[in-house]
């Protein structure tokens, strides 16, 4: 199957990103057709006040995506800005696109609400989804990957595309089908959401002493005063991790050590490092044979296979739109 | 002064497009660096279920404007969809444009009121000054000629380019500014607005027998039953035609001999169709010959220049965006 996702690149990924998006590309990149895009564009609408250096943070991205297992052998790895046809194909589908459909959007309610601190009343937000459209159906993709909070904006595509074929009489795209993904519930070693921003988060590019370092201060469960006072692993963070790291045998020995107060957070915490030692070594190895000529390259190679399978669409979708003949 | 326009290729032009826009076009390529452009794009913003061939469409209108005089040897000619720079830079300038600046811009709500019977509440009709403003500012354009309604559209692209530069702290584009020109009143030959859909027009590329037969038609002073009863030259349609067409010492005896009734309303039209024909004879002989490989030729080197100068702007736009670096 065709498979198409992306990711902004507004900085290092973290634990959370492996688990909630690029755990599950590794993994359907084995039997399908990935394309995996940096959807810088996308990080615009969002911001575009803060000055980021975004030709930088892609190719960060990149190594970081590389890094934790993403073969660009097998996946397309390509940059959103660098292949103009989603631009062109934008342009197109606002052109179809009733306001209210986007207006009406739950999502893009929320995100206004939630982004009070950012300025992003702007056309490029509201037409966000239309971009996503644009994005996914540019590569005729069989199926995307999504959160829950995305179903919205991945039935605006489909809307678009059954749209643009009524109108223009011509079945030029693909309607694409949802994977639904759980994002990662995996919270902040402070206990708050894992984000860059509160400096929170295990990068996949720390160092073993500065997993170590973040891991020592993390909260577990604040009753526990003495060694050996019975703890509850529920309400420990570390045991959240835990459990999405180490393996389950592991995990349900800790459980009733800690109940029972028969192993010190120390310790269990070291147990903690070394499940994720054990995810972030290979990565440091990957990473260190990463230098900025091959990320180049790879990101080359990507936009050059994008490139033409947007080029094929485009010729399609402007025979529809502006010849009114329908070739496919 | 480099100068941009575009127009919407909707079909064969006819005098008012003439006396309204391509007369002001043939005089202004004489000293400037004109960019005359197929806004076939714009055209889909309220054609889009008309189910037009824009492609062929916008080669007709090539080729009603080299016959009316434009000289592709002085101008840039080309197609606004061939050069996808216009979609790219049109992405960027949606991040940073403010719904408000949109929604508020008085000429939208008029189009909306005015083009009920289209369904135009899309995402591309809201943001097409956004497109026009990526049109304009592309090619660094000193200034653009408009009519009085497109001063709130203009007023918008100048304030994203403040906005760009403000935000990315860098001075990529020219402010460009306006210069007022006269639509033409010249309604058409039934006393309604000049409009191929209502059948009352003279096109360019009519012949004198088409010429003649809608001008033997028009209605004149109704008033006026015999040929020498004296007639009032303001209320009639051909004395219309007279002063936009006419020379002004033929104009003021036409008016004088009509008032007076010596001269008749045959004869009158007789004189009208021999002004139209003075315009529409060269128009004719050149447009003898154009053909199909001359105006692709045309258009693909007009294309070309545009395409080389929308890449070179949209390299220091991308730089400023994406690096947040100043290369001007
Ligand atoms: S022993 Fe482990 S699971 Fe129990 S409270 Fe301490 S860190 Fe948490
Ligand atoms: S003479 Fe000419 S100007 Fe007078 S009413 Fe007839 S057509 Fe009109």
């Amino acid at each position: 199957m065709r498979i198409v996702s992306g990711m902004r690149p507004t900085g290092k990924l973290h634990l959370g990103h492996y688990l909630g998006v690029l755990k599950n590309w590794v993994n359907l990149q084995e039997n399908n057709e990935c394309h995996f895009f940096v959807a810088d564009w996308h990080a615009l609408s969002t911001s575009y006040e803060d000055k980021l250096n975004l030709r930088l943070l892609g190719k960060e991205l990149v190594k970081d995506w590389i890094a934790a297992g993403i073969d660009p052998e097998k996946s397309a790895l390509f940059v959103q800005s660098a292949i103009k046809e989603h631009a062109e194909l934008y342009v197109l589908l606002n052109m179809i696109t009733p306001l209210g459909w986007l207006e009406r959007n739950p999502t893009y309610k929320d995100q206004l609400a939630q982004m009070q601190h950012k300025d992003i009343h702007t056309a490029g937000f509201l037409t966000y989804p239309v971009l996503q459209a644009a994005d996914i159906i540019l590569y005729q993709a069989d199926v995307v990957p999504i959160g829950e909070d995305q179903k919205p904006h991945l039935e605006i595509t489909r809307e678009i595309v059954r749209r643009f074929h009524h109108l223009f009489n011509c079945e030029v795209f693909k309607e694409p089908k949802e994977m639904l993904t759980q994002t990662s519930r995996l919270l902040g070693l402070d206990g708050r959401k894992m984000s860059k921003s509160y400096n929170n988060a295990i990068f996949l590019s720390d160092t073993p002493e500065e997993v170590w370092q973040k891991l020592r201060g993390a909260k577990t469960d604040t009753q526990r005063v003495r060694r050996n006072d019975p703890g509850n692993p529920d309400v420990c963070l570390v045991y959240d991790y835990h459990k999405a790291l180490t393996d389950n045998a592991t995990v349900e020995q800790i459980a009733n050590e800690c109940r029972a107060g028969t192993i010190g957070c120390f310790d269990c915490k070291k147990i903690c490092a070394n499940s994720i030692e054990n995810l972030l070594e290979p990565m440091r190895e990957r990473r260190a044979k990463l230098d900025d000529d091959t990320i180049d390259g790879i990101i080359e190679k990507g936009n050059k296979i994008a490139k033409e399978e947007a080029a094929k669409t485009m010729e399609k979708a402007n025979k529809a739109v502006f010849e009114i003949s329908c070739e496919i």
